[in-house]
């Protein structure tokens, strides 16, 4: 490791390598419920050509690195691989470096957080609609690597599809472009989409070109409380039926009502069954109707309440309590496990009742939130890991719900990737052919297994 | 090649092996300017798992396959490897197995005609929007595998943007899937995302999910006649600025107006130097906003005038005769090259001035038309490639319009593929690093170099 380490010393200088044990501690271990990991070495490039020496230093030593934006990762993409383990910090490389107007897309370094460009290109009337949870922190680079959601993935998409063009230093520190700064690109291999959601394990991002749209005209955000979350999860699938496409629509049960107002104190109604936040937006009129819609059916379906934010600082009150969730349920208890099972939408209500028979079965607290409206939903287990027996009924339980979500047509992880969390029940969804041409590909670019080693495949 | 034969109607029987020097001649050539290729054998399979065991055939002898859908391709993609090899037309693989309203997706298999699809879709009020100018035959396998663009990438995005999942046998003839029913969906590598655009040299698609949207509630077509194309280039862009995006925006030049006119009788003005064709859609309010809004624009940039479709049928006439724009021109000389190279929007004025340029300097006669709004215009050339001499030319002006292009910040190819015709050009593009990338990642899933060898690539 030494070696290693003064020859990353050479390419970035002593004053952005570190390897005192404070240091390590903090990058041992990234926002999944994993055991941590300590690296030997992190190393803060400060621009491309610094972090490509990086690369180069480590496949000369075939040292495996494993690339951190601000460590948000639920499903522990960022834990390094161990003591003989570079961890690479993006933290220097925050630059935007181009906000085109005429052409509506932005490059950026991977090191650039996510609500830093959304404020950015908002001020020139431009809009980037991939809002994952933590987007205050979480980097673009981290978003790209991961295939990062949010809440506005029903009527935007999410990460994959804003991503026009990614650069990055291959296994052996060459620099390979893909992808155009033009809407349409059919040249070559679509290494872009390839990229997108590789966690790591091809390639170490450097810069990023990312669409951007116009600035939606209209926005109309409401709350909606429902006396059972049953009834909230009909009228979310009703809002779907009918053919309506909300930006948002989110779901909060009543535990996670209740954590919410503890921490935020932002007045939502405690004993409410379920509460559906909802925003539509676009033009004027087609906010007046979807919004006229979006409440009639609600009401049919038996929402005791309506409150439409009158301005934007309620409607950004709303969106910072349920942008609080996580933090408010991580203060319960002193184990959180948020889970990302994904279910088609209108599997909803089916997937709310398979979490509730889930808690019973297993005796567990499952605070359940999320995005309804995209079949998105994270059921989130408050739990104390040092309790043996529990934690093994909170596995069984995991287990179990993604077994549920897998028969309704769903998937293991709609927005949080597969990491080292998910990697060993990758197969149960995609099947053992597609885990071979997955691990032919990738041991294909990585021959030497140093790129985030032990995530998505597992060892391979 | 009798050996593979035998296996071949063992597989698929008799009656879907087609070894006739008629049906031989009719798989060698596609849409591209491209010399044929005659293979040695063409097979069609009925359904998934023939479809599996030809590629098991061709795995075991080592036999190189194309999969052909109609053959539309533009950049020669589906042009056979020689004598020693399989066709593999997916004709009776033209099942569309599901259409989901509640969750919004249709699962295909590979053969489905494009136009098909959009048609039994829109019936159920939904929307499958890509559509590229070959719809009415093109089939949806050959779409992902081009990643085809079409009219509407502008608003709505090419193929890529609608590929939910592809399932599809690798070289080895092993079942991959990949992808989900999901909105949402970060479990294991973006597999599909690499598919599209792959141009069969991976795996031979199967079934297909494909994402569906509501349809729009309003349409407003309208064509807009400048003087020059310089000044319908120029209201382009500031359409654009403008921050309005229709769902079309289309160009043609003079010398196609009057071919197709000639052709299709549809009524254009062939005095004008330039159309406009533009299709705003959405919410009512919005087409209303957006269509005065364009229309103003256009005035105010010269426009001689602006006729507003009365109707569904004014509509459906004047998309009928852009779409033969592409016929009317293959009219009028022996061989029509069709160009595809893409700039930013932005840069559409200077690459109109561009291709003039280039016109001039080679003394040859290039028709223009295209997607304007996206960037993606089709220069389309006219010539005789028996006349040596003037082809020449010909192929020094379309090596100079991708340079003009790439150093505009563009692309090589928006939506036809690399193919055999843009595989030497790669380079130019993407650089050496990321064709070694490429040809590594190409080497790993297909070590024997069966899956229609030669494209993209090249050779390897």
């Amino acid at each position: 490791m030494k070696k290693v380490i003064d020859q990353l010393v050479k390419a970035v200088g002593r004053e952005n390598v570190f390897t005192e044990k404070e240091d390590m501690l903090t990058y041992s271990y990234d926002a999944a419920v994993l055991d941590s990991v300590v690296p030997g070495v992190a190393v803060m490039p400060e621009n491309s050509e610094q972090l490509g020496q990086i690369v180069k230093v480590c496949a000369e030593n075939k040292t495996p690195m494993t690339v951190r934006g601000s460590g948000t990762n639920l499903s522990g993409g960022t834990i390094p691989s161990g003591a003989s383990g570079v961890v690479v910090l993006t933290g220097k490389l925050n630059k935007i470096l181009e906000i085109n107007e005429a052409d509506m897309y932005a490059v950026v370094q991977s090191g650039v957080v996510t609500a830093t460009l959304a404020a950015a290109v908002e001020k020139k009337g431009l809009f980037y609609p991939p809002d994952p949870g933590s987007q205050a922190v979480s980097t673009l680079g981290g978003n790209v690597a991961e295939n990062a959601g949010g809440l506005r993935g029903l009527k935007y998409g999410v990460t994959k599809d804003y991503v026009m063009g990614v650069s990055f230093f291959d296994a052996m520190g060459e620099y390979v472009k893909s992808g155009s700064r033009t809407v349409k690109c059919a040249t070559g291999y679509n290494l872009t989409g390839l990229m997108v959601g590789s966690e790591g394990t091809l390639g170490v991002i450097d810069e990023i070109i990312l669409k951007l749209i116009p600035l939606p005209k209209a926005r109309k955000s409401m709350v909606t409380v429902f006396k059972t979350i049953e009834q909230a999860s009909e009228a979310v699938a009703a809002i779907i039926a009918a053919r309506i496409v909300p930006a948002t629509l989110e779901i909060l049960d009543n535990f996670t009502i209740r954590a919410v107002e503890a921490y935020s104190h932002a007045g939502l109604p405690i004993d409410a069954g379920a509460l559906l936040l909802i925003e539509v937006d676009g033009h004027p009129g087609q906010v007046e109707d979807e919004g006229a819609a979006v409440e009639e059916l609600c009401k049919k379906l038996g929402a005791e309440s309506i409150k439409v934010a009158a301005d934007d600082a309620e409607r950004d009150k709303i969106w910072a309590a349920r942008r609080s969730a996580l933090s408010a349920l991580a203060r319960l208890k002193p184990t959180l496990v948020l889970e990302d099972a994904t279910v088609p939408r209108s599997k909803i209500p089916a997937m709310v009742s398979a979490i509730q028979e889930i808690a019973a079965k297993y005796k567990i607290e499952i605070g359940t939130f999320g995005h309804a409206g995209d079949g998105n939903l994270h059921p989130t287990i408050l739990t104390d890991k040092r309790n043996k027996e529990e934690w093994h009924r909170v596995e069984s339980a995991i287990e179990e719900l993604f077994d549920r979500a897998l028969s309704m047509g769903g998937t293991l992880s709609g927005e949080h990737g597969t990491g080292l969390a998910k990697a060993p029940f990758l197969e149960k969804e995609i099947g053992h052919s597609s885990i071979l041409f997955s691990r032919r590909l990738r041991k294909a670019m990585d021959p030497d297994s140093i790129l985030n080693p032990g995530k998505i495949t597992g060892v391979i």
